[in-house]
């Protein structure tokens, strides 16, 4: 098994990519239906006549798609959990039945802040392309990840952790 | 009933208040269970030893939530659809299990692209809030919007629209 990466194995340039997973109809209608129940989302037959001519995916599926697969198939693998901060996303073609998604990331900044010995921020440009290589989605996201537990209990003896957590959920 | 807003009818300014929904612990697993399964979102007993210390809602549904309010219960409402194009989101506060959240939003900027009558694109800074009024969530959009079909209509008369179709789902 791969080794997973903490905080600390990340690097500033480093590239990660994720599997692809095909989204289908029934995949686009159940999240929309709780989640973003505009006619395009959640009717097949509605959905012909409207701007995009067919079923599209929620724009917050494939936001949140996109980072699962980020999570549960990056190569090298990212050590869990990751937990967002902000996010800066453009959505630039909309993502259809059958159509595949995949991953491709690149560590931009990476930040371990003095009062935390276990966590840290990473920020990274995320790029969702679909099976024609074309980007259906970028985003730029800070995340809170968290340090390898061995690697950190040794730095806080150097260091003084000062109570309090992020609150970021 | 009072008259749904088409873009021609929003104000740089303008505000709009949603009603308030209650998340429960049911909803935040049902949501995570498919688009972000990580423990803290899934599991309320292992979500106990986390960072959150108990269930909380993925950012992905708090961020959805948000724009389901504003398109469902704004006041004065919205004309749909709404198209997300762009969004720049912070997530402040973690949401838990019964957690209320409702939204505010200010028009910022309205523009109408030449070569299309019938639609535009509204920004909108967008803030959620708790029962407690804490802000969990700020969202700064840019929505593809459209215009009253009888006005874009008489207004096509006097421009000269160009084929093509924002390409954004």
């Amino acid at each position: 098994m791969t080794k997973k990466l903490y905080l600390d194995d990340l690097r500033v340039g480093q590239r990660l990519r994720s599997k692809s997973v095909t989204v289908s109809a029934q995949d686009i209608i159940s999240f929309a239906r709780e989640s973003d129940p505009q006619y395009f989302h959640v009717d097949e037959e509605a959905a012909k006549d409207s701007m995009f001519g067919g079923l599209v995916a929620s724009g917050w599926q494939t936001g949140a798609l996109s980072i699962k697969l980020l999570i549960e198939s990056a190569d090298p693998p990212l050590a869990g959990p990751v937990i967002g901060v902000e996010a800066d996303i453009a959505w630039k073609l909309p993502v259809r039945p059958g159509d595949s998604l995949r991953v491709e990331a690149e560590v931009t900044r990476i930040v371990f802040p003095r009062r935390h010995v276990d966590r840290g921020f990473v920020s990274m440009n995320i790029m969702t392309y679909n099976q024609r290589d074309e980007v259906v989605l970028t985003q730029s996201v800070k995340i809170l990840a968290f340090r390898d537990p061995s690697r950190a209990a040794s730095s806080a003896k150097r260091e003084t952790p000062v109570a309090g957590s992020f609150p970021v959920g």
